[in-house]
């Protein structure tokens, strides 16, 4: 039935997404953001903050398996992590799949969290109580220069930098800097970068080269998000190690004991991930860098 | 400005799409199929088919590249090469990229190759008028059945076969097993094949298993396809060769001549197309085969 | 801002209506129909049926008013009234104002009486508690055919008889038949009529040849519904009263007490409402008889 | 089916409208307006300006026969008429059903014009071609400002005054004062007034108080627009003469050379048009006055 009530999404001026509705779940604001919680017809539940998918059920596991594990499998022994924003509190999941001792999730918006932990439980499963976790609610540049702790993965899990919106400064050379200072010796950062496509690349581009600046190593990697309608770019960047040179056996061995919770990523799937279309590769160098008095602005 | 024509496209039941448009072109009825012809703003001109997307200007060499080289790479020298479908001419295009001797196109609709031989120069850039080229207006099973010529490559490029559909009969076992009779002995067949995504796989994981009731090498591989708001599924399928034990090296020897040519496929992306998430893996055996009795039937 | 939740009307296949939601009420399904309140932005309050807008906060009083008091003012002294369908209880607003008896609404659908209840205050503005009100939850028709009770005025307040719908009985010449005999001397009998427009009015049409099959005095009259994006029809039918007749005098003296609540109905819109567009007085005559063996059905 | 190309009309923020394409016709702009001319499924040939409906085949006649009978019969014998704006010609094809000397018409958008003349033959039937017919291509406050002719009747034909549009001056007290200087003895003004509903009613009843700074006589009327998805607002001002006191007599006579060609008006619903709702007449006296210095600005 084509009546009833539909979620309508902007996904540019010019293409218009229509969701069927299932479900109303939460509609309001917290102090950051406009908060949209719905089980869509064709995705299960899903979030949209400011009018935008952030995460579907049917599909949060692409993402946020192919956010966290090539970052977490390039390090040899991730033992501290923090992770910036990740309200849904699935990346941190991932992250909590390897021993490591320490996982910090840094998110300004406590209601949204708070949101996510009531009633997208299939997203956290539980890490939220897991003891090794340890949430703070604030601003994560803020956080992270106020530190002097190290991290062996920072994992940026933030919305792409609209006007105004909550993580424009999360994305500068100068941060960065700060992220490679806070970084141990074998420390990754890995960067979710928003579309892959050929045409609104500019997102992927500059974080490349801003990070390009700051770290000897950075690479672009991508996987299929359906709830997002497109390929999604993803940047990781390390002190020295290279995320293509680990052994396949390694990683196999590495992720053995929850390999079964796994339906994304798999040992082959790592180095082909970070294989790109010529398109993308062409175009990844011709970035501006991004920095404190530049910062990026995306229009909604 | 929000006002103004829009198409609108059924992706599902559940999830519809409005393309703002820029410029109409055609809007019509062939003998087969309703054609709207228009330049949208997201995505350049577009080819719509009974309400469905087939091809865009922004991304159209993607879906023509993947198409193509794999299957053509996979065959160690192609010189006869048929394509089922394919209207457009830009399967025909990429496919004269390399030094073959014939390169039939059978299409059952003569009205549609005619229109988009006027209106969509940039999809086949004069691949009709090569003298290797030979067009076909025919059902394309019937001619393959008539016929006793071989090919080196046969490239499916047909529509999904809706209820009615000019297509149904042409992803059976029994037409299969045609094609293997009219396929040379390093012969190698192709065949896009819908959707990748975790929800609306049926269509990949049967044409997967149909045709490893008819090949000795069946393998699925994928690619990013912007337009149709997806990741794309093809199947290739081979008397013996295996596309991903063709050498670096020798890909990047036999494409060195039109390498300028391409914006997607690379000899690094050759084998990576390949590796499948794991979710895809899980379901592809679970098709069922396809037989001319019970053809397969997709719902628009 | 555009994006977020909206309320999908197809008010006929060529043209979709859109509106904004500001607030979700209630969404769910009762024995006989799928029932969504929302707030809308444009509007207000809104309850949609199966769909399609029934009422909204905005001018449900026009829709009320110019059902209720041309009736109730063609009748020279109403005592005993009874209202079929009528779910909102804003008909029985309406009806109370005047110095009544009784007033008997009878709704087949007592899950959707008891959601209007709830959620609409604004329409029954207690109605439901009046003394003189008796609630009767079953089949209109079946309840008249085994009654022996006489009433002054009947107020026909149902839906348009979708295939399948509840209300498909009720507006054939037997059962107008019905009505007849449940009528006193003075009797009049007012029937919501759907559409006046020049092009979807073959319901208004029906409705005046099969009353005109029962009753003397058949006339149709008009007011214009803001939120059902047209002008609306209604049929009068008497045992003999005109409601044309009733004079300024007598109209401005009955409704003197209850003035201040009008704000669609004066004495002068009386009689104005009774002249119609020349294209709606041509094809009046041109309905059909409905009737049992024939009843009418409307696509949704 | 729901696919296919759609106009998209922004009735307000919060209400969006797809009306379904038949046939597209025309899109471009002229110097004045961007113009789409289209045959939807709904109402036919339809002519947007700016996204917003302007007119439409299926119910044209209803506008444009109540906005010049009633100002021509009130007037006792008009023989020189003025249309401001008024493209289609449509109003010009009513005025000259009157035995008229002269009628002539001003609007700033010749390219408009001839688009409708080319496109829109069953508007203007031929109206620009017969001899009394006289066109003028200007702004049409300078034109009267200029002249030191008179009229029996203005016809105000003009769109709302959005933002930057070329109808923002010809809505003013000092614009009418103009009006009143250039108009006969008996002259009559008839001005579109926009919607008559209970909620968006600033401008009719802005236009009404302007008007009656100037005029002895203003009354407004209304009639049931469905291609404007709304009831229509239109205010006649005159020296003296009471469009109520038209006797039906009159009318009757002086229409009866071509009531053939009416689909609408009717010697009985001449009155019955000016019976306005209660919450209308409530509200209009609270209008602003418009002045050249502080002129009315619609926001689209």
């Amino acid at each position: 039935m084509l009546e009833g009530t539909w979620y309508l999404e902007k996904h540019t001026e010019n293409l218009l997404f229509l969701h069927k509705i299932k479900r109303h779940i939460y509609h309001g604001k917290t102090a950051y953001q406009k908060v949209d919680l719905v089980e869509i017809e064709a995705f299960g539940k899903a979030l949209f903050l400011d009018g935008k998918i952030q995460s579907a059920q049917v599909d949060e596991f692409i993402y946020h398996e192919a956010l966290v594990h090539p970052a977490m499998l390039t390090h040899p022994d991730p033992k501290s992590v923090i992770v910036l924003g990740g309200g849904e509190g699935a990346t941190l999941r991932e992250v909590l799949r390897y021993p490591v001792e320490r996982a910090v999730m840094v998110d300004i918006d406590e209601q949204l969290v708070k949101l996510c932990e009531a009633y997208l439980p299939e997203w956290h499963e539980g890490a939220f109580y897991d003891e090794r976790s340890e949430l703070v609610f604030t601003d994560a540049r803020g956080y992270l220069e106020r530190s002097e702790e190290t991290y062996d993965v920072v994992i940026s899990d933030l919305t792409e930098p609209l006007e105004g919106g909550p993580s424009v400064m999360l994305f500068t050379r100068e941060f960065y800097k700060t992220v490679y200072e806070r970084l141990g010796e074998d420390g990754v950062l890995v960067v979710q970068s928003a579309s892959a496509d050929p045409f609104y690349n500019d997102f992927v581009r500059d974080v490349f080269v801003t990070l390009k600046e700051v770290f000897p190593v950075v690479k672009v990697y991508h996987a299929p998000m359906f709830s997002f309608q497109m390929d999604w770019a993803f940047t990781l960047a390390s002190k020295g190690r290279d995320p293509e040179s680990v052994a396949r056996e390694e990683i196999q061995e590495r992720i053995s004991t929850f390999e079964g919770n796994l339906r994304f990523y798999t040992p082959d799937l790592h180095s082909a991930l970070f294989k790109l279309p010529k398109f993308l590769l062409e175009v990844l160098p011709k970035g501006r860098v991004i920095t404190d008095e530049n910062p990026p602005v995306w229009l909604s």
